[in-house]
Order: C-alpha cells, then structure tokens, then sequence
C-alpha cells in the first residue's frame, strides 16, 4: 500500500483554517488557555518569541531616544471620565477592582470586604494615568520631547478570544510622548510607524502595508492613527500594531502644559504607539504551513537543533563526542549580533520523533548526526522552510562556514513567500458586484477562505463603509501612505474619489 | 564669611533618616507617588536600575536551566481556597475585582456593571494559579524538574506605603519549580539562595546574611524560607528576597502528581523564590550618602558622564570634538561583558548644576573637561565613592586605559564600605539587658538609629520570639546558614540554646 500524504497538523489550512490555528499553537507548546475566562497562558516557547520581540524593539526604541518607564496597573474610574470619547471606547471592556479584602463568608468560603470609595480600573491603556504623571513632568519647551515607553500587561475584557490574537490579559509595550509643537508630534508618529513596519519585515519576515484607520476605526480619542496591516493565509488582514497622533486632546483633559520658548504657556502634543503579543499569533498565520510552526530565524528562540543518532554506547560516545564540538563551534559564531541557539536534544526518545517536535516548533535548522556522519565529516541537514523529507548532507565545515547565509538565505524565503502570497491576492476592484463576489466565500462551511484584500476607491462616506461592513464584514483596514492620486469611483455608492484604500475581512 | 558645609540631600541621614530616603529617590528622580493609592510610578532612571536587575539575574536564571514563562493576572476566589495558610497569609490584603464594565450611573458619572458570578484576585503572587497549569504539564518523572520563571507586577494591598521598599503595586520575578524528590526541591531552593546572594554581594556590592525564617516569619503555606538579610545605614535589617520550599503542600492543593520509574504516582515537591522592586531601595539605603544615590558600577544605568565646559563657540568647538572623540572611545571598551554607558551632559545649564545632578543620581564617574583640559590632553574627573571635590586631572589616554580597573576599585569601595559598616553594626549579646538597651533608641526624636543586628540566643519558642517583638519591635531576622553549634541560653527565657541567631528591627 502507497504511503498517504500526511501532515503533523490536522486539520490543514484548507480544511479548517481557524482550527489549524489552534493545532500549531497547542504542537509547538506556545500558550494554551487558563482558568480564568479569556487569559492565555503564555509556555516557554511562546514566551521565548516574545523575548527576542521585546528585546529587538526595545533596542529600537532606545537608539530613537526613548527611555522606559513604569506607571500603576490601576487607573482611577475619575481618570475615565476625562476624556470622553475614551472612556466610550473602553467602558464595556475594563476589569474593575471594587474591593481589597477577602473575609469569610459564614459559609466555609470567602466574600470580598474593604469596599474602595472610588473604584478602580484595571488598565486597558494608559494615556489617562500617564498624562496625569506627564503634567506634572513637563513644564517647560526645555523638557520637551518626552519620549517614554512601557512594557506592560493591560486587560481588556473580551467576550470571543483566541490564544494570541485576542485575549483579556496580553503582554505589550506603550510608547507615550509629548512634544512642543504639532509638527514634532506627528513626526513621531510617523516615524515609530516606519520604525514597526521595517521590524515587521526585517525580523518577522511578514510584508506589511502601512497606512491611515478612518475615523471609524480610529483609537478612542486619537486625532488620527495609523496601522500596519499584515496578510494571514486565510486572506484576512491582521492590525499588527498601531502609532496614534493624539493632538492636544489628552493634553488638554491631562492638563500637559509648557512654557514656550517666548514664555506663554501652551498645551502639548502627545502621541501613543502599541504592539502586542498578538504579533506571535501573526508570525503564526503568516508563514505557518501544515507541519506547524514555521519561525524566521531572525525571531526563533533557537537556531539549530541537533538530534544525535545511536544504538549502543560505543555509537553513542563517537557520536555525541561530535556534536558537542559541533555545538562549541556553533555557539562561537554570532547571527544578528546575537549568539546563534543551539541545541542538543538528547531525551530518550525515538529520533524520529524528536525531529517532527522540532518541525512543529518552526525551528530553522534540523541536524540530523549518527556514527555515518562522524566517519563522513558530515551532518544530515533539514531546513524548516523547505518539506520536510527535503534533507541532504553537508560536510560539517561547510556547514559551519555557510550557517549565517543559510540563516540569512531561510529568512529571506520566508519573506519572500509571504510577499508572494500577499502580492497574488491584492487586487484592484472596480466594480461593486465584483467587490461583492470577491468577499462572499464560495464554500459556506469554510467562509474563512475567501478573496484577499481589495484595493478600491472609496468617497470617504462613512456610510458606504458602514454599509459594505454590514453586509459584507468588510472594513476599511487603512488607507494606504502610497496611495497613488487616481480618480475613480466609490465601490459602492459611485461618487468621486481620489485614492484607492484597502477592504479586508479582518481579526 | 566662611561657606558652610552644605550636603546636597536635606535632611541628612543623621537628622532624619526616612525622611533622607525619600530626598534621596526624589533627588535622584527615580520615582514617585501615583494618584492611585500605593502604587508608585517609577521613572525611568529608576527603572532603567531594575532593568539592569532584569537582565542580570534573568542570565543567571537561564544559565542555570530556568525558562521564562507568564501566567495570568488573575486568580479565581476558588483557587484562593485551596491552600488554606496561603489564603490566610494573603486575603487582608488582596484588590478583589467584581465586575467588568463601566456604564452611565445616571448622574454624568460612572458605576461598575457587568458583575461576575467568581470574583478574580489581582495576583498577590502566583502559586496556586501556577499550580493549576503545572498539574497539567507534569504526568511523568520525564517531566520534571520543571523550571519556570515568571517576571510581572504583582498587588498587595499595603497600608503604609514607602517608594521601593514597600508598595501595593510592585515589580517583581517569581520562579516556580516542580521536583520529583524532596531533595531535588530543597537543593533547587538553596541553590537560588546563593544566586540571589552572590548577585547582592557581586553586583549590588550589599554584603548580605543568609538564612532561614523562623515559623511565624515563613511565607504563607511553605515548609521553609529562606532568606538573604542586608543591614540599611540606619542599621535596620531588609529582607532583600526569599527563597522558599513548599514541600508537597502546594502539589496536593492543586494536585500536581507525578508517576515515577516504578510506574506509581506520586506528588511532587515544589519550591518558588522572587525578589523584587525593593531591591532598589535596598540598593539606596545600603549605599548612598547625604550628596544623594551613589550606585556600584555593576549595576548602574551610566557609568561615565561627561560634562563639557566652555564659554563661547569658539572654545564649544574646541571641547565638543575632544569630548566626542572621548565618547566614541569609551563605547568601545566592555564593563562585565556590557558596553560602557557614557553621556555627554549638553543641555543649557551651568557646569556645577549638572555636575550636582549626577551626583545626585549617583554615577560613578564624573568628567569636566574645558578648553584647558584639550590643551593638556587631560580630563579633571570625579569619582562617586570619594567625596564630590576630590577631584582630579588625569591624562585622557591613562584615564580611558584604566577606566575598567577604575570602575572595579569603585565597586570594591562601595562593598568595603558596606561590609564594614555592616561588621561594625553586628554584636554578639548574651544579657537580656544589654540586648534590651542594644534596641532602645538613644534619642526618641529620632528612633530609627539605634543599635544594629544582635547575635543571640534563642531556645526554639514562639513565644519568646513575640515578646521581643511586642517588647522592641525586633524580630528574628534569620537563623543563619553559616551559624555555629554553640551552647547558650535563650536572650529571653534563659533556656538552653544551640545556635545564635539575628535579632533586628526591621523594614
């Protein structure tokens, strides 16, 4: 009987993308769902990827004058009340401490006591509780720009979630800015945008189109705010992160005021920016293939993993005399200016086994070493973004002096297969009917898999996109910075238009 | 008239110690009081030491097998139940939340709405929430050790609050292990212990003492505590972190079994340890003097600034490129495997006023350097250990030659100098007069200087251990690891005693 076609992730893509997603997750131990209703717990490889995120942008951000900085998780319901266009956008999802004591209930358990006179709420952002500091801190031009970022848990209470994408509790950082004139503040904005979306490409291997929300999917109170949307598999638009010109609005319900340089005192202009661990579920969707997990090296916890071949302890002490040379000599060479992570994996396991763990945790290199190899100088390689069976023999010094460009040459195909598949399901549409075929699933048990992201004109009428996301779940995912001049009409109402914006379905 | 001797830090320490404490942080700008009650915001030069105490320990943490992980911010009530010690150790003090939205309370404000059927806990640490994942991830001695760590903001509900050194909020690491033998579990808690004492003694230069906790000192629901114990200047002792062995206590409460080689289940042994945002403070009062911080180069945000001193733009050319080619060769030498922080002082302020500022702030070195110094090749530089005019020029290529050695021989001072103030301060007392005197203070305006450590005896009961500290408000800061058999009489009853132990007050 011929061997079927199996891949270590049921179901596939095309039978159940949503499903799938789940199943990389939960092969490659990331996260997995606790206790509390919609709060991931996130398991040492997941966080691991979290790690290098952190530490890539926190260097990013540090070499563009931003310091970090930490501010109370808790946020008092006065400070909601300020801004109201904030408050309105976040008032259905805040987890509100109203107590700070447990005492017995009579009933051999316990009842919350020590009623707070003024509750409070567990940060969903901080623009409030940071502008109340930033008041205090800035008085004059001289202290200006203020550049200060945080990395946090914040808790939005979220009814449908999904490990990753969307959770109650998520890890992210928060850059929070003042600046003297408007200029300087949408520079910011600006630039950490570009500063994300060249991280995005660089490390996270994922094309990105960069771009303006409209007002109805702006942030809460922001003046305006601009996204970076990524292309998952499923054709759907995942919002990666986000850079906000805040204006003078939170300066204002903040009360950040400075002395100008000619001495009258003026509000501020301040800017806020966030990514969050949602990125981990979008390098997921993005290059993730049947087998699991696919990582671009520039972001993989590990590098190379060795998995050491033997039957007897002779074999065992040649072989694993090699490898851990092997490994000595690996460690010495940097990639990224980083050490390059090597592993050993020497569990009493079947090889086989091992090597399909390590194909669903998306690690770049497999070697595979038995005693063949020692005697041939060689390693038996597997790359993870070729198929599996795609293996072949390198001899060991070759292998050692190649490993940075085959790093390097790893994560530029992942690029590139990304862009392809983005490039391939970006098209122009002109036609309202077309528009409207191209967003309806041509398998209803599997809606998920649809057109891709449409590029057309739209008059700038919230009631056209109001009407297409009605019908269609489709929304505006931003209004692209290249956007060409081009006059066109509206995709649904036919009205004049000058610039074409993206529709997609989204996360 | 003669100028009088003046310190950049009033109250001095003498005068009124906590009162110099908050001077100092305020000096320093490391951080301050939030408008949520207790909750500190911490700014980013103090922040900037705490992630100096990340990285740190998080290599020291890795390098001996831990991973990272993160759990949940949330604790279900329930999951509070199950421990029985545990929940009484930590229900007085726990921020309880109740409901999940904000709605309009019909007078232009809002109320809490959206109550939840089990109330959620704001962890105050993560034991039992741990516990329920790790019952999920153990099934078989291949499992284990387990070795996790967590790094998050933990909230106990404090009364009395003081920046760093005891907050609602704070920031904090805690690790959480799983063994398949009580030795394993014992040797993993002591082998934190020794890291946690050698990063204080190597990095914070903070001779410390360690010890385990007596029984009503213990975490809530451990078998044992451990601890290591700094003596401040004002001779009080701080618990600067715990390390703890939980036995099976938590393993049963949240039913974390285990089969063994021989194939039966059994319960695992569990240990957890964490050490937290108070380290700054410890890092404060250890250290600094009445000038404000002064910080051990190991763990400091700069090592080097530099403050260029010129009076037109001729002699600013002149300054500014010698400085800049100064810089350019600093960034070029390592300090304990890190770059050298160094930076250049520019901002429109007179020369003496920025010098004081980064004494107050505590760096190490500090460099004037003016046109005179360009023509002598020369710096004039100022050395945080010693006192802020003796100063002195030195040779720019000997200065950068010898910076690194420059840099240890501070952070040798600051630990001689703590370890002799803290030997000076430790005193063998066998007379419950004496020992009572020892703690009495001398002057009632100003209670906190008083004696120091007592090493004395005690016979083992309770009861003797909570008169002393109805009596004085001392407390049995340690049975010291390193403590000698040596018969004596218990300080208090008179009973037989083999070991000294320390006595203290204490933060």
């Amino acid at each position: 009987m011929a061997k079927q076609a199996k891949t270590a992730i049921t179901p596939t893509r095309e039978e159940n993308y949503p499903l799938w997603y789940q199943q990389v997750v939960k092969a490659a131990d990331m996260a997995e769902n606790s206790d509390v209703r919609g709060c991931m717990v996130i398991k040492p490889w997941g966080y691991s990827i979290w790690e290098n995120i952190q530490r890539t942008l926190d260097d990013k951000f540090k070499e563009t004058g931003h310091v970090n900085a930490y501010f109370p998780l808790f946020i008092p319901k006065s400070f909601f009340e300020k801004e109201a266009e904030h408050v309105e956008g976040f008032a259905k999802e805040c987890a509100v401490v109203t107590h700070t004591r447990l005492e017995d209930n009579g009933k051999g358990g316990l009842k919350p006591a020590g009623k707070l006179t003024e509750e409070l709420i567990v940060r969903p952002t901080s623009e409030t509780i940071i502008g109340a500091s930033f008041a205090k801190w800035v008085n004059s031009y001289r202290d200006l720009p203020l550049l200060i970022n945080q990395w946090a848990n914040v808790v939005r209470w979220e009814l449908r979630t999904r490990l990753f994408l969307r959770t109650t509790e998520f890890l992210w950082q928060e850059g929070h800015t003042v600046h003297a004139t408007e200029k300087e503040a949408v520079d910011e904005t600006m630039l950490i945008l570009k500063l994300y979306a060249d991280f995005a490409r660089d490390y996270l291997a994922m094309p990105v189109i960069e771009g303006e929300k409209t007002e109805s999917e702006r942030f809460p109170g922001a003046e305006s705010t601009f996204t970076f949307e990524a292309m998952m598999q499923d054709r759907k638009a995942l919002q990666a992160g986000t850079s906000h010109f805040l204006g003078q609005k939170f300066a204002k319900a903040s009360e950040i005021k400075f002395q100008n340089k000619d001495g009258r005192e003026e509000f501020a202009w301040t800017t806020s920016w966030g990514v969050t661990t949602r990125l981990i579920g979008a390098i997921i969707m993005a290059h993730s293939d049947d087998n699991g997990l696919i990582l671009p090296p520039r972001i993989a916890p590990k590098h190379v993993v060795i998995v050491p071949i033997y039957r007897n302890d002779e074999e065992k002490e040649k072989v694993l005399g090699f490898v851990s040379k092997l490994q000595e000599k690996i460690k010495t060479l940097r990639f990224d200016d980083k050490k390059i992570g090597v592993h050993v994996d020497n569990r009493d396991l079947r090889g086989g086994e091992k090597l399909w763990e390590w194909i669903k945790k998306g690690v770049p290199i497999r070697l595979e070493i038995g005693p063949r190899d020692v005697d041939g100088n060689s390693v038996f390689m597997g790359r993870r973004d070729l198929e599996p069976r795609d293996k072949k023999n390198v001899n060991v010094d070759e292998f050692t002096q190649n490993l940075i460009s085959t790093l390097n040459e790893i994560q530029n195909n992942i690029y590139q297969k990304a862009l392809n598949f983005q490039q391939q399901n970006i098209v122009k549409i002109d036609n309202k009917n077309d528009f409207y075929n191209f967003f309806t699933p041509k398998n209803k048990n599997n809606p998920e898999i649809h057109g891709g992201f449409a590029r057309s004109h739209w008059c700038g009428n919230a009631k056209c996109e109001e009407q297409i996301k009605d019908d269609l779940k489709v929304t505006i995912r931003c209004i692209p910075l290249d956007a060409e001049q081009e006059s066109g009409k509206c995709i649904y109402c036919d009205e004049e238009s000058d610039k074409r914006v993206i529709f997609a379905k989204s996360y």
